[in-house]
């Protein structure tokens, strides 16, 4: 066990605080006590002094905790102050918007790449990169480090470009086909899976009705 | 205590074996054991016979599992028969990919509203499905039946929006914005943070890098 471990489930967390903190600190808000955190964030002060303390605890008493220096480490810790470079492949209506969608860069995700079996798209440009033939692949992940590359293809074609991605040397997969990948234990894989995010909902509202009933 | 109570864990789940159902079926498979399950699905086959004890274990010693029938009634646990109606709020490139997402209809959910705050995208079309004016979602909720509202509009803007599309009938919230959302605790909302998804990858990236480095 590392000295330095953190479990998962607070490393899960740990995105919402950056994310919060780093509002805090366009606002102007200098310091903020673990009560104000929990009132915000509707976890438990407990909860929140407990994740904080794993890196270093900058709470004081009666003070609170400086923001901004809670921001940089918690940044330091999810490692968003490093530039990394990541793909798109699969340039449908979702590839698309993963490509437009400016906030990624402001993460320091930079798009260098975006792929699609489809011929028409091909040149294409979205926020100055061009579409390229998925044949492509191979070649550009010889010359390129891919830190991270989105899969937004059918489910049928995802198992096996991401096994393909891997192989060529891309570092991680964010996958968002439908499907679960079987890939080696030792790739980083995280899925966004938005039809079972929507059968979620669809069961709540199901419950909900037969309580209604009931 | 409901007597059929599923823990939230379970349900969580359910969608998992639900779309894995159904590419069975398509394949023609008409059982299936849980120790092929649990290869396929890379879960412990205990864990899968206790999940689908919770509805009535349909599973037959030296059979295995009716891939139809647990198809079904998984769906009905799901909900996923029943018809929902959506609209997207908020028409940038998210709003607009998740609008021209053709398996939200597949699975039931019915985009029926797109709305935006953009004069320059109003009657622009998407599946047949004109952008409207961000003003007239109240009155269009007290005409239609919303059982999602799914939320793609800029962070600052979503706490407000969300709290109104509630009030005004909206059952459900599927939130996109890198926001935590404050609503009232009987609110049904689910979150898909793309954002937080990525930085989870930046993370483990990073834990990797320092581990090579050692």
């Amino acid at each position: 066990m590392k000295e330095n471990y953190i479990a998962m489930a607070v490393i899960r967390r740990l995105p919402t605080y950056y994310r919060f903190l780093g509002r805090l600190m366009e606002q102007g808000v200098e310091r903020i006590s673990s009560k104000e955190l929990s009132e915000q964030l509707q976890m438990t002060a407990s909860q929140i002094r407990q994740d904080l303390n794993h890196f270093g605890g900058f709470g004081q008493q009666g003070y609170g905790y400086n923001v901004k220096n809670l921001y940089q480490e918690i940044g330091k810790i999810l490692g968003v102050e490093e530039s990394h470079n990541m793909i798109i492949v699969g340039a449908g209506n979702l590839g698309q918007a993963l490509a437009n969608y400016s906030s990624f860069a402001k993460r320091n995700f930079h798009v260098i790449g975006i792929f699609d079996v489809n011929p028409k798209l091909f040149g294409m440009t979205i926020r100055g990169v061009s579409i390229q033939d998925i044949d492509c692949l191979q070649q550009f992940l010889t010359e390129h480090t891919v830190d991270v590359a989105a899969l937004t293809v059918p489910w049928h074609a995802a198992p096996e470009l991401a096994a393909d991605l891997v192989k060529w040397g891309a570092k991680s997969i964010w996958n968002f086909a439908p499907v679960d990948l079987k890939l080696p234990p030792d790739v980083l894989v995280e899925n966004v899976q938005l039809l079972d995010s929507l059968m979620r909902l669809s069961y709540s509202l199901h419950e909900r009705s037969l309580e209604e009933e009931a």
